[in-house]
C-alpha cells in the first residue's frame, strides 16, 4: 500500500487527541504498528505527536524500517524514546494490549502523564477501507473453497483431525498464508462444545459434523461456520437447525448502516426465546473481524458494545449457535461488510 | 498426563507463597492454565490458595472442564470468583501477561490487595520434567526431517516461500500440530535480516540460505537454525560462518548444571570480539523454550536474567549470530536440555 494510506490513518488518529484531552499517543501493538506503518515488527515504538511521528525499532528491524517506513525511524533506545518525549505532557497507551509490567517501564522512560485508553485504533480499525475489504473477500474466497474441499472429503471412518490437517494444507496451497485460529471440526455430540478443536473420532453415519474455520491472506483474517448432517440426525439436532437457522436471517435482516449492535443479538435471541431453547446460547452472535478474528466490537445485547452503531465499510460476523449437551450443537455463521443498504455476506 | 502432575506442579506454586509474602495467586494466562490443569482454555481463572484450589471456566468449557480438571471447577461469574476470594488478603497475579485494563476489572472482583509479579510460574515452567523432555525431543525430531525435507529441496529458482510451505505441509503430515513459528527462510542479502520471513526471492548459485524453524508437537516448541552454502558464497560470508561456529562451541562448552547465564553469552562475544566484529551482533545468545518458542531466561551478558544459573532440566537454544547489512548473516541454534553433567543437544 502506498505511503499515502498509512499518513492518512495517523492523522485520523491525531484527530482524536483532542476528544482525548491528550498531547499525543503511543503505539506499540504489533498489529497497530502494521495498520499504522505497514511494517511487520514484533517489536517497536511509533510515537505519534499532534504533526510529528517517530517510530523507534530495534537493530533487527533497522535497515529494513528505515527503507519501507512512512515515518521517520530511529534506533530504539530508552534515551531516544526519552529525548523525543521529554516536552510532551500527557500521552494515550493502549491500557488493552499493555502489561502491568510494560506500564511500569513506560514510566521510566517518559515522566509526564500515562493515560490508558483500550485499543485506541478499534475505531479507525473497525471500518474497513475498499484496499482492506479486497484482502477480506480473498481471505473468504479460500476459506470457502477449503470449506468445499472438507465436504467432498466427508467419508465414513474419516478423523476430525484428519479433515483438519488436509484442510490446513488445502488452503495453504491455494494461498492461505496461514490458519486464522485452529480448526474446529467436531462429529456427533463433540459438536455440543462450541470450542471444541479437531480430535481422533470417526466419522459415521448419522453424525452431524460442524466445521468452523478461517485462514489469513494478505494479513486478513476469514471466519466461517457451517454445520452438515452426514445422514439422518438426531431429530432434535434438526431441531435446533431450524431455529439456529431462522436466528441467523433475523440478525441478517437488521444488518445495515445506522443498526444498534445490540438489536441484532437481541432480534435473534428473540427467535430462540420464542422456540423456547434460550437455555441454549452460549456465546454472544459475532464479533468484528480484520487483521484479527475477533476483533471490536463484540455482537451483543449487553456489555460494552451493545450500543456501537453500524457503519459502512464495518466487517462482523453473525454466528448463532444452540448447543444441547450430551446431543450436538448447531452454528452457522457468516461474515459480511457494511454497505451503504445493507450488507455484503462474503459466503453467498 | 495424570492429575498428579499438576497437583504437585500446583503444589510447587504454593510453595513460593511465603517468599512472595502472599495469601495466593491468580493464574489467567491460558499456558499457564494448561500447565497447572491440563486444560485448554483461552479464558479462564484458576485461584490457588495455600490448600484449596478452583478453576473458574465460562459455559463454553464448563462441562469439559467438569469432566477433566484436577481441581473443582465452578462457573465463572464476578458473584462466584468474589465469594471464592472473599477472606483473602493479599493475591500475585502476573504483572508480565496480564493488561492494564485487565487489571483494573480484578480491582473490581477482588477487594484485597494485588501484588504483580512477573511470570510467577517462571521458575516451575523453566525446569521440564521427564514427560516434557520427551514432547521437546519429539519436537526436535520432527523439524530436524522438516529442516532435511527443505535441505534437499534447495535447487537454483525454488522460491523462500515455496520453501516454507513446502516445510510446513512436511512437518504437519510428519506429526507436527504447527508451527512455533513463521519461518524464516532467506537467502543471499536478506539473511542479514535477523527476523526476515521467506519473500518470493528465486535461489541462485552462490546465495547462502539462512533456515531458522520450529514446530510444535503434544504442545511442546522446537526452533532451530541452519545456514547452509549453495554454492560457492563471498568470502566475507565465509569468515563470519568459521566465526559464529567458534563461538557457538565456546558457548556449548560451558553449559552445564551451576554455570552462569551472562557467562555463556560473554564466552560467545569474545570470540566475536577477537574477531573484530562485535558490531555485526544484533540479538542475544538464545532463550529458555518450551510451551512457547521464547521463555525465560534470556540469555544475555546483562538485563534481567544474566545471573541465572542453569539447572539440570533446563531447556535453551544457542544461537549466536552475525550479520553484515548488504552482504549476509550466519546463524547456527542448537536447542539443548541442561543434564547433571552437561548438556543434551536436540539436532546432533
Amino acid at each position: 500500500m502506498p505511503s499515502k494510506t498509512f499518513l492518512n490513518r495517523i492523522s485520523k488518529l491525531q484527530s482524536f487527541f483532542n476528544m482525548w484531552k491528550t498531547d499525543g499517543c503511543l503505539i506499540e501493538n504489533p498489529l497497530d504498528l502494521f495498520y499504522l506503518t505497514g511494517l511487520q515488527l514484533s517489536v517497536g515504538i511509533l510515537a505519534v505527536l499532534p504533526g510529528s511521528e517517530k517510530l523507534f525499532v530495534d537493530g533487527r528491524y533497522i535497515e529494513f524500517a528505515k527503507k519501507h517506513s512512512p515515518v521517520p525511524v530511529e534506533l530504539l533506545s530508552k534515551e531516544a524514546v526519552s529525548a523525543f518525549l521529554r516536552r510532551v505532557r500527557t500521552l494515550v497507551f493502549d491500557s488493552f494490549s499493555t502489561t502491568v509490567l510494560r506500564e511500569e517501564q513506560l514510566k521510566k522512560l517518559y515522566a509526564g502523564v500515562l493515560m490508558g485508553v483500550p485499543q485506541p485504533l478499534k475505531e479507525l480499525r473497525v471500518v474497513k477501507d475498499a484496499a482492506e475489504l479486497k484482502a477480506m473477500k480473498k481471505s473468504a474466497s479460500v476459506v470457502w473453497k477449503g470449506f468445499e474441499h472438507i465436504r467432498r472429503s466427508l467419508k465414513a471412518g474419516v478423523t476430525e483431525k484428519e479433515l483438519a490437517l488436509s484442510f490446513e494444507i488445502f488452503c495453504r496451497k491455494h494461498g492461505a498464508e496461514k490458519l486464522s485460529f485452529d480448526p474446529i471440526i467436531a462429529f456427533g455430540k463433540n459438536t455440543a462444545y462450541p470450542h471444541y478443536r479437531a480430535g481422533n473420532v470417526k466419522l459415521k453415519k448419522g453424525d452431524i459434523v460442524l466445521i468452523d474455520i478461517g485462514v489469513v491472506v494478505e494479513r486478513y483474517h476469514s471466519d466461517m461456520t457451517r454445520t452438515v448432517f452426514f445422514g439422518k440426525p438426531d431429530p432434535r439436532l434438526i431441531l435446533l437447525d431450524t431455529v439456529v437457522k431462522k436466528a441467523h436471517g433475523a440478525a441478517l435482516a437488521l444488518c445495515k448502516s445506522g443498526t444498534k449492535i445490540g438489536d441484532i443479538d437481541k432480534a435473534a435471541r428473540q427467535v430462540v426465546q420464542k422456540a423456547g431453547l434460550q437455555e441454549l446460547i452460549l456465546h454472544s452472535l459475532g464479533h468484528g473481524i480484520g487483521l484479527e478474528t475477533h476483533e471490536f466490537p463484540r455482537l451483543k445485547y449487553q456489555g460494552d458494545d451493545h450500543d456501537v452503531i453500524l457503519r459502512e465499510g464495518m466487517v462482523i460476523t453473525i454466528e448463532p449457535g444452540l448447543y444441547l449437551p450430551g446431543v450436538g450443537g448447531i452454528r452457522y455463521e457468516d461474515t459480511i461488510a457494511i454497505t451503504a443498504k445493507g450488507y455484503t455476506n462474503f459466503y453467498v
